[in-house]
């Protein structure tokens, strides 16, 4: 999807590993096809020092300033809750598709539909990828996934914004490498834009999310292991729904469990306290139970705000309280992941 | 919604207490809004013979045989899975838009935006409205329903069309007659139709789903009351992400468990057991544990297809295994229950 696209980020004033969740993994994975961030925050940084990824990218503070970089398009770096825009950022929006940039969006509001924005781009010959639009035809989950051929890995985690997509692409890289046939199934947004492929699932009528999670893994049934990109988490105020269709859709083999040490609370919800690792592990297997028996085989920890010596001992005590392999993938690589699902493969 | 509409209830091949829950629940509750009902299949007999309910309402076969009722709507009386419209039910549809009917239709399929119905019903000056259509504006839910001081009872069960919505409705109405400022919060088209008032939540984007509910509870934040329909369950391959974004949303004080004593397997997926009655329950109370403490506090069984012996056998039963009390409300009124919701008022 973003091959040749010579992206321009756009992230103004949020530039950060949770804040931009979409502009840290297009700077994680696709930095070849990112030609500058806008930020205005940020502009002469390099984006590494903020967000660890994305070391050379240029920061720039107006869409001007970045046609230096020749972009040929325009990615909304940002995935709030609720999916809205703020509201100076149709400025930066309009200017891009005035300098002929396309737009690539992952939010709710579909910016394609957008009286003023849409006309616009129409006016000006580009193009508005809405990525979170569904596609037509979606059927009722038939609880299907349980007898296709292949393998099914889904990473579920403790909250939002915790790592479960990066897990995902993570470990499918690393399962590919040691010469197994995996795929990445993208069911969210970033995840779509990074792999050109997907559904983003909390966009479907609730009714049908089961029936899109069917319909990707129907396509990919002939793979060895499929991946599947993790949403929510069973105890979101928000998005615990769409978790459960996902799991529930999905019928995984195998699912890995993503945390971070440090929070201990619901990143959007500071009043839920996160269950105990053991009590979430045993919670997401009772739910799966009446439908597949999906075990949790591995632990992800994003260790992302502690020191090496703390992140060892994170992933040590992981281990204990739960007999299970753990790593932080990008710390210290997928491979423990990788090796706990070729042993259900 | 209903009153003075006159309606002709379509049913057409599938009148029956499952098969048409819909008309069912219109026949029981809105008898006085119904003229006739159309199905070629039961013509000349009694709705009452067939479902228990609508006793002296005239069955039809064709849209201008109906005419001689006066009716002054078309009413689509089945809730499909899926929510599409059975193919040769399109010319009942025209036909009634052709004598000039309003057309009232709970499906997904939204009629008023389908090419051809669309256009005819301006052309007739008739209007399609589609109950089952979301309000524009549906926040993200904030997990604020458990910070009402209303109180919630929510109908959760062991399958889809299991007797939620009914349960709701008549426990609502037992807690008005014993003097209780209750409310029924109807969220699926036919608690919608009966009442007039509500939001189809399996119809909303998956993510608004909690948002959906607590925008009606907070509407309704100032009754003693709040008696919630239940949607799909918890081990339900298609809906159970639906079941899970409701419960949530709701914040329920209380849990009434909807059961029918012979269902073993899930009406639509037979592949998959229906959990044990103190199984289904502690699964119940476990999913809603971390965000409130919910409790079930009474069990409502459907004994439509057991003698009055062998149902007062199942709620003897229920009653000894769960140690909640139990009642089939239509057998033998909703009394029990609405004792159990006092007892937390």
């Amino acid at each position: 999807m973003l091959e040749n696209r010579r992206v321009l980020l756009l992230t103004d004033g949020h530039l950060g590993v949770f804040t931009s969740k979409t502009a840290t993994c297009i700077l994680r994975y696709r930095p070849q096809d990112v030609v500058a961030v806008l930020d205005r925050s940020h502009v002469g940084r390099d984006p590494a020092d903020i967000v660890g990824v994305g070391r050379g990218i240029p920061i720039v503070g107006s869409v001007a300033e970045a046609m230096r970089y020749q972009p040929r398009s325009l990615l909304i770096g940002i995935a709030p809750a609720g999916g809205g825009l703020p509201d100076d950022w149709r400025q930066f929006i309009r200017a891009a598709i005035e300098h002929g940039l396309d737009i690539i969006s992952g939010l709710h509001l579909m910016l394609a539909d957008d009286p003023q924005l849409g006309p616009l781009a129409r006016r000006h010959g580009v193009t508005i990828h809405d990525v979170r639009r569904p596609p037509d035809g979606i059927p009722l989950g038939a609880n299907i996934a349980r007898t296709l051929p292949c393998k099914r890995i889904l990473t579920v985690g403790a909250d939002c914004a915790i790592g479960k997509m990066l897990v995902a692409v993570e470990l499918a890289e690393a399962l590919i490498r040691r010469g197994r046939d995996a795929r990445f199934i993208a069911t969210g947004q970033t995840g779509i834009m990074i792999s050109g492929y997907g559904i983003a699932i909390d966009r479907v009528i609730s009714d049908f999310v089961p029936g899109a999670v069917e319909l990707m893994l129907v396509e990919n049934q002939h793979r060895e292991a499929l991946i599947i990109e993790g949403q929510g988490c069973l105890i979101e105020p928000a998005y615990s729904g769409v978790t459960l269709g996902l799991m529930h859709g999905s019928a995984p083999h195998g699912m890995i469990f993503c945390h971070q040490p440090s929070r201990k609370h619901l990143r959007h919800h500071p009043e839920v306290p996160i269950l105990p690792l053991r009590e979430f592990i045993e919670l997401s297997e009772r739910v799966m139970a009446p439908l597949f028996p999906s075990r949790v085989v591995g632990i992800a920890l994003n260790c992302v705000d502690l020191s090496d010596a703390a992140a060892r001992d994170a992933v040590a005590r992981a281990e204990a309280e739960t007999g299970l392999p753990a790593t932080d993938v990008i710390r210290f690589g997928p491979d423990r992941l990788a090796e706990a699902v070729e042993a259900i493969l």
